[in-house]
């Protein structure tokens, strides 16, 4: 199966610079702040930025539900490059669901930064739900608080 | 659901020296040699032992079919722990089937080599059909054939 059809892509040009946006990436406070579309809520994170290392979340809802998620980061490359998946939840054990890998990449373009996630999956239905599971509008929505969260460092 | 019960474990004193073992997991010419159970050959291996390299290998039948095996390392401490996993084909690539992560770890024993490999398996259904595979019968021949090549170098 191509890899293409279990892929989704998101790319932005962030108005602030590279290091900034790294620090909203791997600085769990301002994690907090931008990672999921408001009015949903991160009510704790713990990054432990390395390969092998684990990334920790907890999705709050408006009515105060929550959602934990799991990952560990496969690679790090400081300002450039972070790959996080869900296919496992510690070093190096399985999830219960293998469902995405995520590869962020930073680039410098014009005096911003260029930002693009890719998200891979593993079977064709998962790309599917998360496609209706609202990626686009999400993430999209997402990286316009890490806009605001990165230009106010 | 609990790791314990999608996980399978083979450990083996080896009369050889720690180093021996490394280099026979990671040399693709003495891996060929004792990687998987004879009359079954290994017709190429391509290592590339780092974090994010790929490991390539061509299982070869007695009747001459090959079947080919990607995956990638995740994990590589020299002469101590390696990891392995199938759930990509190259970094970061989903593959069409995560079915196992393996962790090798080598450790002095009094003059001997412990080694233990530990697969990991997303599911339960994977795990019993890697029993019914012949893990026990298929690692345990490859580690008898690993210590001879171990010994000999």
């Amino acid at each position: 199966m191509s890899n293409d059809e279990r892929e989704l892509t998101l790319t932005r040009l962030i108005d602030a610079p590279r290091e900034n946006v790294w620090r909203c990436f791997t600085d769990p406070e301002l994690l907090k702040r931008w990672f999921v579309p408001r009015p949903w809520t991160i009510s704790e994170a713990r990054v432990d930025v390395r390969p092998g290392g684990t990334s920790y979340t907890v999705m709050r809802d408006p009515d105060g539900n929550e959602y934990p998620n799991s990952g560990v980061y496969l690679e790090v490359v400081p300002k450039e490059r972070l790959v996080v998946t869900d296919a496992y939840s510690e070093a190096w054990k399985p999830s219960d669901k293998p469902f995405f890998t995520a590869i962020m990449t930073f680039a410098d373009e014009g005096g911003k930064t260029r930002y693009t996630a890719i998200a891979r999956h593993w079977t064709k239905e998962d790309t599917e739900a998360h496609v209706k599971m609202g990626f686009h509008e999400g993430w999209g929505k997402a990286a316009d608080q890490l806009e605001e969260v990165a230009r106010s460092l």
